[in-house]
């Protein structure tokens, strides 16, 4: 079952390979494989010639055979800080999902932000022939890079590295802010506050710079005078929002900076006998389904599209075999999930 | 960085291997191999004699090495298809932890729930020879064996295998809910209701079972006149809750079989303004930090310690190694997380 460590050479049996597949239709071998698994920089009319070589010569797929050829086992690593696995497990998801259910297989490995345990887990995977490496931090902000003498491509996923010849995709956070204020507005919403995590975050920045960007545009104000940092915590949400009621009464919309303040927010607010969305409307961030679908009401809220992430992690690293890696930080859009904290005024 | 396939021969560098620690110390390279990764069935004795040996010798325990010598990689696999992460990333914690951060490694990998894709990740697991598989499965009911003629040992955790020649490992969920109404009547509750999730779990049977047990020890009828099995969700706590209200006003406790169902019990005891604990005590299932801590009030609850039975796992795993891997269905005993929601009657 093991492929062998070169196998240039041609294969004796009668299968046809990935290597008569490419020169049938005329493309070289890196080509075919791309158009094989679908990946998107191949043209469409190559795309199509290869896949009727494919069909003219039987070939199929198989993954180990594929691994014979391109050197690729169909694997990768996935090197985890995050403790409960609440943004590394969708990534998890979309990084198996980008070739289908039986190409790729992603071997999470928990670092626990441990540096040692961590140059553990690399060497085991590395000893494993992954194909490459997807890294996720404790928190979404620039990570040590893990350098640059690695065998195998690496992508620094929710995380940016802190070094700038890496590739990170990141969730653009300031454009999930704006999303959220732009919902609000968009039904009716003018008295909008905005209450967020420990301020040490980038992501707490960035959302409510995206926030402020939004309501500047639309000459409002920020309600409540202040974005109220504090603390990614139910009790934060709660606590913040008596502060925040205490100050500016008249509020009719808050927007949370994760699904947990919303929490807290939407707890204060039935405490106040304020009508959620009525009165007030609620929307939160990150879309963790425990916390937003079985919200009183169900929570409207910014998702991060982890999935979407680490598809294209898996995509960027496989075709990176052939040297194709970029680097810098590239975002992933986020977007709206529509639930009944912030139906529209009657 | 590949270990040899086949490593029998002597070793022809300057460095001092397990075979040579074994020899010294008069024992086998089983036995010194154990002896050195703190494995229980070692006497001290020769436990002593082997770790001396090793310090005469300034044997490193380097894992690739070792893996050279015993075969072993010091990498369990682990196959999941708990969707969220909630139960397997404590298992994978405590599988780590069995042996120092430095010594495992644990893949997971994620099935999904999907014969298809587990039996990917399971040749992928295999042909990167881990040492050993972890199986959890989406509920802890039984779930299918993986067969008997896998070239590495199995345990099954948190859902048993349905073959009983397999070795699996689970909560005692009967002595969870024994443990639960035990604290409850300690402090004095006498109309204890038990609201829980899906009827077709076994898990949700065995912990009203262990209720309903401890009651009848002390005479008491349970609260509300049946459990209230339902789902396992906040939106049926609040449901149960009310129901329950309507039917027997006068409970001083509710045992909810999970934190999420105790999440929405504590919330309609909040808008119905009974006091929780003083009026009403409430106690959850599953120390799910992201729910218990942050309840109003913090929530005490049951864990099911799963990092014991992960580290429990990886143990057996391990020494399975020589053959001594049981059979059957083991359980490990949960324990009681005392917060402010039961806390004493003035």
């Amino acid at each position: 079952m093991e492929p062998a460590s070169s196998a240039d050479g041609p294969r004796t049996t009668g299968r046809s390979t990935l290597r008569d597949v490419a020169k049938l239709a005329g493309v070289s071998i890196a080509t075919a494989s791309k158009a094989l698994n679908n990946q998107p920089q191949v043209r469409a009319e190559t795309r199509a010639k290869v896949i009727q070589a494919a069909e003219q010569l039987s070939f199929s797929p198989n993954t180990l055979a594929q691994g014979l050829i391109t050197q690729r086992s169909g694997t990768v690593g996935l090197l985890t800080s995050d403790l409960e696995g609440r943004f590394s497990i969708p990534i998890l998801m979309g990084a198996e999902d980008a070739f289908g259910s039986d190409q790729t297989s992603v071997f999470l490995c928990d670092a626990r932000g441990d540096t040692l345990r961590e140059r553990h887990h690399l060497r085991a995977l590395l000893s494993r022939r992954v194909d490459g490496l997807i890294v996720v931090g404790a928190r979404p902000d620039a990570r040590p890079s893990l350098g640059r003498d690695l065998p195998v491509p690496v992508i620094y996923a929710y995380s940016p590295s802190d070094d700038p010849a890496d590739l990170s995709l990141v969730t653009d956070n300031v454009g999930g802010g704006r999303l959220a204020v732009d919902h609000l507005i968009r039904h009716g919403r003018r008295r909008i506050a905005h209450i967020s995590g420990d301020p040490s975050y980038g992501a707490a920045q960035d959302r409510a710079r995206g926030a402020l960007d939004r309501l500047g545009e639309e000459g409002l104000p920020l309600a409540g005078d202040q974005v109220w940092f504090g603390a990614w915590s139910e009790a934060w949400g709660r606590g913040a929002t008596r502060m925040l009621l205490q100050r500016d009464p008249d509020i009719d919309a808050i927007f949370a900076g994760s699904d947990e303040i919303a929490r807290g927010v939407l707890d204060v607010l039935h405490q106040e006998k304020l009508a959620v969305p009525t009165q007030v409307a609620v929307i939160g961030f990150d879309n963790w389904n425990i916390l937003a679908v079985n919200a009183r009401p169900p929570l409207t809220t910014i998702d991060m599209n982890l999935e979407a992430l680490g598809r294209l992690a898996a995509q960027r690293l496989f075709s990176a075999i052939d040297g194709t890696l970029g680097s810098g930080v590239e975002t992933v859009a986020p977007r709206l999930i529509t639930r009944e904290s912030t139906a529209p005024l009657d």
